[in-house]
């Protein structure tokens, strides 16, 4: 089949590889419908150094399921299904508590020999607990809203539970990457009635309006800090959801949180310090949030999506065919696009 | 009257300082019964560089009210009383909420005019929100206890309490000063069963124990990290309380927290940054915390004090009068001696 493999930082190839086949009786193999780009694919397609072992890339699709194995209870072939970007046996200790990604059985997506995402079809291990069975068929139009539960819907839905978001509350939201908007909707979602979306690009920020942000601060920084607060009496929001990943979007959390409040950062810290001294500790400042469980939301966010209430897909901006993947990372890493779709 | 300065590091002086009076409507003067020294007055006790300005030491204390300005309500001479490490007016928003020490109104002990608890006697701001009418003499035995209210008690709580420790929980306490045996009381309290100390001074880990710890473990960095996973079957607890301050113990709580588990802060962190990244991030770990609201937690407290059922005095192993105070700052510094009580 086809798959894409990333060599160097820019070097993104589609190429054949092994077709995925059961090798535990827990597997499955998927034929893939609909994938796309993550912004964290777009860390190493900064920065990868030039390697013989290709990373094998991709961890958000849906499919249709082909082949089960022998141990599979749950599924079928000809059963849509999506897939979380980690996948999980959902019944130890840590995914009966929602924490998947730390799943003992589990694992990530493209490394040691599980295929990756962004390809025609994938070996999925732990398919009775990793894969979640759609009502719908594999051209519903929904497709593309359904493929944001794989990842960047539950991580800003992550961001927003994790932070404690409730029905009333005012959230300010960093950034305005897929992730973020996620963030938006969700927390408007989970009821929040003033939603302060910090980012700079219009057409982004017009989409979180839609998603239910009430205010929007282009300013980044001590100044959009400042205007932050003035719109919040001076104090900032108890709630701060982290969407970016990088230092200065944790510092610029910091400002804005108000005493007593809690950050919960969803964007993998491209840092290894947090700057969350004296100062922080003296305001009683909580950090949570990581990476986020994926699996342990889909259920929960899915009708949602079936009966039309909420549209994630908006933020699909772009498709491309999976022989031009390559131009759609581009795309994504030059600020041409959100996010971008691939049709296998 | 006479009450502590510290003038430069190691040298704490005890001299006449101008009486205290009644300067707004809603202070109090009070004298002073008994005070202490705190481990946080350890920190300028090392390192704070020659002053002609010395410092007003002492942020906890309990007393007699002597005087009442014409807005206090609740309170009037002869009222025993005891008094949080931060003053507050504990009816505005932060307040309310239970987060004194961002009170807009309130303060710290010892700076811009107010006097400090290491002295005779204390002019009180927001006396009726400060100060905690307590139902003994003056001569009780149980002063010492009570007096832990103000500070060392209710910091180790709001540790247990923001970590969320619950009925049946396994907890790490990492620290054996006064606060973490507070802890460790504190976990007990709201019904941890079973309660890693790390520390390593014998005569403090079985003072731990008496107040409810189940398991010590001496060692520190890797080698405690491993122990305190061994103990807990390989995962750690899913709630640390951190009571040192210091980064290595910051590290040594990252080690031994469970992957979707918190750590709450209450030693006054001395370092800048946390190591808080990547790796952290994908096991979803929380770090929360802060300066406590002693304030919040004395009414809830103290009826457990009043009925005997906890002694958390006993973190007190030495009483010095005021005029040896040096001595009792000496004594903690050199760790002859846990918690120092002082006799005004």
């Amino acid at each position: 089949m086809r798959a894409t493999l990333m060599y160097a930082a820019h070097d993104i190839r589609v190429e054949d590889v092994a077709d995925p086949k059961i090798q535990q009786p827990t597997d499955a193999v998927v034929r893939i419908v609909l994938s796309c780009v993550c912004g964290s694919d777009l860390w190493p397609y900064k920065s990868l150094e030039p390697t013989d072992t290709p990373r094998h890339m991709g961890h958000e699709f849906l499919g249709v399921v082909e082949e089960t194995g022998s141990g599979v209870r749950t599924l079928k072939p000809g059963d849509v299904v999506v897939a979380p970007f980690v996948w999980a046996d959902n019944t130890c200790a840590y995914c009966r508590e929602g924490l998947q990604t730390s799943c003992p059985h589990g694992g990530q997506w493209g490394v040691n020999g599980v295929d990756g995402g962004q390809g025609q079809a994938a070996r999925v291990p732990q398919a009775d607990g990793t894969l979640v069975k759609m009502p719908v068929a594999e051209d519903s139009d929904l497709l593309p809203d359904l493929l944001t539960l794989s990842d960047v819907l539950c991580t800003g839905y992550h961001a927003a539970r994790t932070a404690g978001v409730r029905r009333g509350d005012t959230v300010t939201v960093v950034g305005d990457g897929a992730v973020g908007l996620s963030a938006v909707l969700s927390a408007r979602l989970l009821g929040a009635e003033r939603i302060v979306l910090m980012g700079r690009h219009r057409a982004r920020t017009d989409l979180g309006r839609d998603f239910g942000a009430t205010d929007v601060v282009a300013e980044r920084g001590d100044e959009g800090v400042d205007l932050v607060r003035e719109l919040t009496g001076g104090e900032g929001t108890r709630k701060v959801l982290e969407c970016v990943g990088l230092k200065d979007a944790l510092v610029q959390s910091l400002g804005v949180v108000r005493a007593g409040g809690t950050i919960s950062r969803v964007g993998a810290p491209q840092y290894p310090e947090v700057p969350f001294g004296f100062g922080d500790f003296m305001r009683n400042i909580t950090l949570t949030g990581g990476v986020a469980p994926a699996r342990a939301y889909i259920e929960e966010l899915m009708p949602h999506i079936l009966d039309g209430s909420i549209r994630p897909g908006r933020v699909f901006d772009r498709t491309v065919t999976l022989e031009d993947i390559a131009d759609g990372y581009r795309a994504m890493n030059d600020r041409e696009s959100l996010k971008v779709l691939v049709r296998p």
